[in-house]
């Protein structure tokens, strides 16, 4: 088995989760990742001994590199000419420009999900349609949120047939990392409704009727879901079952709130630092046990995303399924998620 | 006409807004305020000039008063004796022992959205339920959340004839003066699904159908509700008809949160210390006229409640029905309003 | 005695303040107001019966005020041509445009502390430097912290005759109704250290040696200083001597934090809004009294600030100087806060 | 040479991470770590391989573990028999006791900077007093604020020959996972002035002249300090002089905050999370580069501190002080963080 060859363009805050993912894995490496120019982020390239080129071919770019004392070797038409497969991590608005150029290099290309379904016309989420997107030319890896609604709704959908499905999704307002945005005493909420976010589930799941609601809260852990979802007459599940559904479902974990003292997203996130990933990363999507209920037709619940980590491991998935490695969607993620392990020693 | 004589059992956060709420109209009179012992809250009611009661009867707690140099009349039991009607301000929980005691005294009573339901048998909100009120011995004038539930849905509801609705309330985790209390950077859902908070709107109006979902924020100046209403088929309404309805609600903004740069609570708040009501408060609801729509027969809608004071002006008009004043609730409503504005010389 | 003719160029945040304390006095009126175009504040001009003006004099920047329903009076030169004086009230960097204006207008004129002390050469508190400034051309009016920092420091170098002082400023990261900036959780310190802020109190009293770190906290309603100061030898005072001293002047308040519940600036807010002035405004500096400590001749205290009120009174008390009244500080400063009082009824 | 036997009380917030550095070195080991009852900590201990004891003796709270599904090798005194030294990681208050059941079994002890000085009389830093500790029988690893401002303070002492210091603390109110303690839109200062955290330097280095005033803010990831350190007449440095002796310091990080877009506490945090240590900790002090100034004999500088973190290389080196080892202070600490580094695959 020869290793797939990965670039990364763009080497930021999920660019290197995913260039982690990928070195862990034992049927891919990475080739290279870009940066725009020498910065913090290029030691971080040079620390885990990936290939570092820049972002643009034009050569007082790539010069700049040298003057900072990294060795920067080419522009991404380089990085293009030894690649399989590149993961675009590049900030938003950049990808009609970018998807002309993978094309032009005849390399396959996933996108984020900053950019639109329409950019590729193919969406992917591992649990949805791994299947459907076996050798395509290339995809995008839907959003966090998408990510997150698909976990817990794609099973349940599967056994129901049919779903009809309401979420408000409580944001935080930044990111760990940005200390410029507000608001640090409101709530804000997002005046388009519904929301955008809910219906690019259907990117991913046609048949699942879904909207939103979203506001934005001055935290900047984790997003909250709070969902709200018609099952179909005669679906004869309960609460449990759909619980036990839940803990058969790969990168979920359902816990009880009450039980483990953990209340709020602050502990979901502590709890993820236990578990020992780097960045304090939390890939599965966290639903509270204690915060389910299936009231006749219509049930209630609550999940917690870790906005910046959990869809790196899709990308792993989507890559094989992009070079149409011949695995059902199980069976990539149980390899993903083991070499994942393993490399951070958990 | 004889002036109503009003005494308020509990001068903080709520009794003092009522006091004033009350002092204000011509049909009723402050006659006492009762404090538990000599605090910063006395000098308050001294500067207003209200008659100074303690919350209990021993001696010695009214012996303390004097002490600190304040003149306090006697305990409940004396203030009893001069008022027909109490509006019960006191922290949660004492209710049964107040009630027995305003019962025993043969006044009137309000109780307020703290105490459940099942203390008096009877709650109240003007827009729901003022006349079922009338001349009535007592009521639990509702919270802040189901008063502001009540406002919106009420009209639609009478429009409709039927309702069926679903609230995410995304609540401020602590009040403004109130710094112990947390989370500083998280959500946290309330685990219960359904919440407690979105049925009490049928205590008031048992016709309509709601549950809701709830989480507190690290926010302490409002409240937001993200509001999910099914309207009966052939409603005719159009999301400009739901808007134009709301216009001519009482206690109800509709503003345009773009053209307005209100965006968020906090400049929601700001606008509220423009209109200059003592305190910064507002009494009314604020409905986001970009922020609703409605797609087929589902509504979709956002509302920002100020959670000290919107139940106000409600106690006012709660003391006209049990005290029987013959008054239909929009008279009521617009008389409390307009003494409230002069008040403040607003 | 005739009534000093005051205009305000620029009716917003501290202009609307500014506005309503000089109509409170019975030696000055409001002339005029200007807003740059129709908006909801002119609503609050029409309110109080201000005279509308625009702050610029194209006409059809003066058009769009009556498209709006708005009844403008005309452009800024209109205004000055019936002021004795302006109080520019401006956003930040338009000082120098505008002080050319009033100066060919032939009006006296006041600018905030977000102007530069250069730009007038002169700078103004009332209790730092009131009688140097009778009858001057036009003055600045200090920041927010400068005018908090000369409250208690003032007094204590008129005693002492010396004084050496360090300040850190723990400063709110964003005003009440700015949603927009952050940090949501994180401290940002100042990096140009020492500060800016510190040396500014030099501006209105050369004496007192000053210097200042700060930093910005993910807070909205005060700021916060940190202050140790170095008395000189033989100073002759106590913790107590101090706290009596700032108990005699005026705008400052001092309480006991512990007895009181007042732990945090929150609980400062909430003990303002039961002050009772419109926009729940603390125009006095707050000191714990449990918070002062005399350590052989190094003091320490802690006091707040509510920034976008303490200079209001400051600028009445500065148009007196600037008009040439014959009035001594103390005076002017009570005359000031008895029509305050007066006005909003405290 | 045989491997220091190391038993952790306590497998919290704090043990846990020292069980890891302990775990990573060469010439130590652990034998134990203690938890009150079942709970989810167990699982760390289990999936680490150490072995699980339990805090307290008593044979029913023994039991439950096994209950649970956990192997409990027995109470406390079970895991002092075999262990050489114990590093208290209880919650606070409980030193006392311990202190007696180390000293009865005969066994080193280390406690935490939660205690009191006067606890076991002596305390330690690295680099203050790694020497003076030497084979002592315990010592209390000092406070996280203490350790931080000894980082910084020492060597300039050193340099200077006498140091004279003032410390604004501004204090994270909660920690990452607490999420019920606030203030959430509040600064809190600590009324008892000077506050007790800064003269604990004098607890390591007694020559330091040292107060401090504290507040607490709404933010969750780091303190910071804000210093002034006066140094003696004729000390020959500059302010380049002083960021290049830091430089040379271990366990401090310097770094131009405007160059690297590290403006905030967040940023930092955000850094730490590349570095890649377990929790995303930062075992260093954070100078901001820029931030520093030299004025006359005055230094101005500000530090960020990692709370939860930066004692925890500290403690490895003070096992090897109180079991005597004979090597000097820096030799410690650049082999304990070697192998922290090697652990974490850094």
């Amino acid at each position: 088995m020869t290793s797939i060859k990965v670039a990364i363009n763009g080497f930021g805050t999920i660019g290197k989760r995913v260039a982690d993912a990928v070195d862990a894995q034992d049927d891919m490496e990475i080739v290279g990742v870009t940066k725009t120019g020498p910065s913090f982020g290029c030691d971080l390239a040079v620390k885990k001994g990936f290939p570092l080129y820049c972002t643009f071919d034009e050569p007082d770019r790539i010069a700049r590199f040298s003057e900072q004392g990294y060795n920067c070797l080419g522009g991404l038409s380089y990085l293009m000419a030894v690649a399989d497969v590149v993961v675009d991590c590049s900030p938003g608005k950049m990808g009609a420009d970018n998807l002309a150029k993978y094309q032009s290099a005849g390399v396959k290309y996933l996108f984020q999900g900053g950019e639109k379904h329409e950019l590729t016309g193919r969406s992917y989420t591992s649990s949805a349609n791994h299947k459907e997107n076996l050798g395509v030319e290339g995809v995008r890896v839907v959003s966090c949120n998408t990510t997150g609604l698909s976990r817990t709704l794609v099973p349940l959908y599967e056994y129901c047939g049919s779903l009809k499905v309401e979420c408000t999704m409580i944001r935080r307002a930044a990111d760990p990392g940005d200390s410029s945005k507000g608001p640090i005493n409101a709530i804000k909420p997002v005046l388009k409704v519904p929301s955008h976010h809910g219906p690019d589930v259907m990117t991913v799941k046609p048949e699942i009727e879904i909207n939103s609601l979203a506001v934005a809260v001055p935290t900047t852990i984790m997003h909250l879901h709070a969902i709200i979802a018609d099952l179909p007459e005669g679906h004869g599940l309960t609460t449990d079952a759909i619980l036990a559904m839940w803990e058969e479902t790969p990168r979920v974990i359902v816990m009880n709130g009450s039980d483990n003292r953990i209340t709020t997203t602050a502990e979901v996130m502590e709890m993820a630092r236990d578990i020992g990933r780097k960045w304090g990363d939390l890939h599965e999507i966290f639903v509270w046990e204690d915060g389910v209920s299936l009231v006749g037709n219509r049930l209630y619940y609550f999940q917690a995303i870790h906005q910046e980590s959990d869809v790196i491991p899709e990308n792993v998935d989507a890559i094989r399924a992009v070079m149409g490695i011949d695995m059902d969607w199980r069976t990539s993620v149980a390899k993903t998620d083991a070499a994942i392990s393993a490399y951070y020693n958990l």
